[in-house]
């Protein structure tokens, strides 16, 4: 038991002790999303949990359910609500949730939480959801609480999407479905990939602007915005050293002064 | 791939495929609660993610992502606020999570959905939640979706209960991290059990009310609202066998008008 | 006017003398829902209005207009939207309106309130609201407030049951406009009670989950869940005194610390 | 029971008779409103149920359960939060109640819908409730649905006005809790009005605008905002006589084309 | 820049040096509202902006952006939704947006606000809008906040009423789109005003109730609900020199003690 | 009046035949912000406004009020809550004000909608709105219903920015307050700029994520997140061109099929 950090794998007395210790709490937001033909849908609750999972064991943090249903997925940077399995949330509930936990949170103590964000309509309402828990905590009382929010493409350093990218990086706006998401799942749940299935019929060229009802064929029909050409397991792993690496930087520095 | 039934670890084309051959949809509701000394406090999404899992097999169906967060937990049946550990959201937001995702599966055609729930507080709010999705989608155009609504402990037949219990069945009111819960996750996830940690001071003396601020005294301090002594992994199997078969029939009957 | 313990009732120099004076406030909770052929749709209000009228002349408390319109009835609980006459509102709705009038008697002194609940589906959401009370108020402010949530149907004594029901208590699930609340009537509003008109169709054989859309014929058609037969006014007065006497001992011991 | 309006007062199979039959439905709107040291808080309560169940009689109708919450009482409309006993609750709360009352009725098949306020603050909120409902029911669904919104003191005559001030009638604006009021409620409820109690401290001047906070002295201390002399159960009689008989007119001219 | 009293034409470390040195905000409400064949829709605009710029002047004050859209328009006060043009927002709406800006103004220590309505139907939304920042910011701490709410038509003298209507005023309740709105328009942007193209076909005869669905003919067919004749520029000074005296008076009492 | 073309100059029955006429309606939405200690806080309201009035012009469009309270300015977006003046309103009141007024505009037969947005912060809430007003309206009734959703800066062509940015364009990210917004100030309303009063104190350095509570010295004190040096009304008016002559192309494709 003493090496787990899944919050909800712990007895509650457990949970206490870490609490008390000062045990940072890492909430990750992820989505059920559409990542193309060749990964399962889970790709944005994957990643930020094992990142997060990585970096609570080497900080001594807790991991909090990861709350599996995004903000509404948009045709530019996801695909859109036209893919079939793709679960969408509104904006208001989707930041409701994060307040309520935060809030919760609070009450037991909590006074250091990671907000790891893993889909890209998550940011506002994510950011949302942390105003609304400080506003009904009250700014003047929570003067003891800090919130870190990170979204984990934001870690990447630009060495390693040089590595990644030998012939040029596409930029963050094509990378849904492609070969970022798709070398770290073949790193952490190559199972759920199966690149045989990929299609190349992207990159998506988007309009610089959206339309309702949504013009038919916006998204390439595969939902990969870019390519999953060059995607491995190795590049997979690069990318996750970085964001943990990182995260576990930017943790130990805000919350305990350390590097 | 074939062998898949939680819908997030589908590439979006299976997931479409499997929801136009009228696969029913499992929506399981859990919660992080504080289950005693010797259990973990995932125990609410334990249990109805694998009786899901289980009958989705049998029936062709589909397990939606499990939402974690349960609405408040109640002295009287969960212990209450008072257990760190235990996160809380409200019963607005709960509601409003269910009434988003069943919208958004109706929207993707689903016409079959089952919640499955796994936490006694989520009662009503699921149930809240139900009517918001249909006032939403509109009764009148939603004549062709059926939604059932489960909670699994109904599931267990009388005679279950009598094997479980040879000295008499306490009654579901107290069953809270109990031998019934314990017995399942003995069943399911023994990792996460830990029999020698219970604390045997039950069953807890409930007044007949509730009073706000919560007496000090209210919940044992445990946690166990009853007893575990008795508790092992072959009666969980048998609780789970009555779950899993009674919601096998009755989603055949409603849905496929089989037996 | 002194005899008076409806708050609506008293000029507001007369509310004030008494709310200064420590006066307990009672708050019922009801409903407008069938009651079966032979019975009035206000059944959840008559009862717990009348309880708290005996109550607050014992305690020198100040009963509160009651609300009148109850969260979703529910088939298993009560008959469900199926029956004519029977007014829903939603959880939501519910929850505000208590939070909103706890909050306003908070604002104005009191510290002492009795939320009393004579309507099943109010449960939950008369939890939350008072719950979002406190949370409006500031549970760090609300130290001197006390709030009692009672339903009444819990203060009865088995012995009182077993007096009523000779032949055995069937059981809380089915109580919806049978012997209990029918005697109860008939001690109360007999002209509300017309006993040879109901029918004897139940009791009620209800599925144990919930179904959407509801099957047509789930609750017996007279809207009785269980019988009628052996109701009289004299059982009505016992469960009534039951009633009476053990809210006024809790209302005393838990704000007066008397017995 | 034949000759009962209430709706409340019906069993299920009556009310569905009634509707069936196009029984126009009452919802009376009132207040928990301080109004002066000589009467009862509940006036606004007290005075459209008791129009609504003289036209209801008249015209087949039902009444449903009043609403005895109102929204926030306003210093220059009714003495405001500053005055114990009266309860406010808030805007959206308010509507909220209306818009539920209202869908339900709707899908009870009501299609004849009175809304009789008593209030001022209410005015602005029952417009909103009415609106939302028919949001909620779809404006081309509902063409079907006719739903009046009546202030009673809109409906007194001048003439009886002039009857009632002999001497010129100070306006509306302040007759809170002054001969208007008073009169009706000697007329209806004389055991709540004790006119030796009142005092002459107005008639109120107050600002032609608001201040937050609120000025200390701005309400005259007896609540009264004009004179109680001159009240008297005989002009309590004429003003009630005009409301019921023009609201009768309306019914019976909007609902049944008669006169 | 020194004269420059808009808010929003500021950059921010003058709004900060205003605000340091006590400056109240106006915060004018308007809406987007038909007034007749012969005006522009902004009128409700045009006038508290214009008289919270010329007041704003004089009292060192700031004016922030006006608020454009208006609370739900009724037929007997301006014509309703039947009008193109009109756009309405729900009172729930429009209540938030003056919570948020009042929370923020005092966020950024503005303790004297001015909240100046130009449009009839926000007058209770806006009241509502006040008290719920009040609750957000706490009451107890809000003691240093101070809150005038006006309606301009308010502030207009008997003696004015008489100079402008020398054969009797009409009355506030007729006075949307003509001669008092018709003449500040006049005066302030002539340009806007096409006394040419007004329809006499008032003055409106309401009916003292309202109706859904609206009666056809309810408003008379041009918008205007009283008459434009005799309007002018000139009268228009008159009404406007009235508003801008009184309401320099009221915020110099309330806000700095002088007169 | 033929040549206005903001909706609330003009009298209704113009609107009502321009509409009729199939004008598409913009709506700009802007913030009041910081923007450096050289320009005013009005510069996402001045630049959406002026681009949607020259492209009514060209298009036979109509202007609707611009909202000119954005939602929550962000620090690294543009500068945070820390800047005095800067107003911010949450995520869901923003939403529901662009919910309300596409409804209403739908309701008024107005069929064509450019959701012209200038603030960064308002892409989330600005999406999130037109969804909830495609749910209000039901997204099957509304199949006649188009809106288009542009963020002006996504207009600026690349040969543009080379242009403006010899040295290279430093990325949209820090373009606050910077080279391409003085620039379009200074063609615009060059009155509410002063160069000489830029601090060159950026550009910011920020950290790849969020913060609570906020770094004192996240933002540079000039709350320039760039530069200004460069800046000219000159290059204002080149990508002001860009933005005017794109959006008239999207307008006149999407809606009028032409080019």
């Amino acid at each position: 038991m003493r090496d787990r950090v899944f919050l909800a794998e712990l007895p509650w007395p457990e949970a206490e002790k870490r609490i008390a210790a000062g045990a940072p709490v890492f909430l990750p937001l992820g989505s059920t999303e559409q990542h193309g033909h060749h990964m399962a849908m889970n790709v944005d609750v994957v990643i930020p949990t094992a990142i997060a999972e990585t970096v609570a064991r080497q900080v001594g943090g807790l991991v909090a359910p990861t709350i599996a249903y995004g903000n509404r997925s948009q045709p530019r940077t996801g695909g859109g609500p036209a893919f079939p399995g793709t679960i969408n949330i509104t904006a208001h509930t989707f930041s409701l949730i994060v307040k309520d936990v935060i809030c919760d949170l609070y009450r037991q103590k909590v006074r250091r939480i990671v907000v790891l964000n893993g889909h890209y309509e998550n940011i506002g309402p994510s950011i949302e959801g942390i105003e609304l828990a400080l506003d009904a905590i009250g700014r003047e009382r929570a003067t003891d609480l800090t919130i870190l929010r990170i979204d984990h493409w934001e870690m990447v350093r630009a060495q390693t999407l040089a590595r990644v990218f030998p012939d040029g990086y596409p930029g963050i706006e094509l990378e849904h479905a492609s070969v970022i998401e798709t070398s770290m799942m073949l790193a952490l749940r190559p199972e759920l990939v199966d690149l045989g299935k990929a299609l190349h019929d992207g990159p998506a060229q988007f309009n610089p602007y959206d339309r309702y009802p949504r013009p038919a064929d916006e998204v390439p029909p595969s939902g990969v915005l870019s390519l999953t050409e060059g995607s491995s397991a190795e590049k997979g792993r690069w990318l996750l050293d970085d964001c943990e690496t990182r995260i576990a930087e930017i943790v130990k520095r805000e919350f305990f002064r350390g590097a």
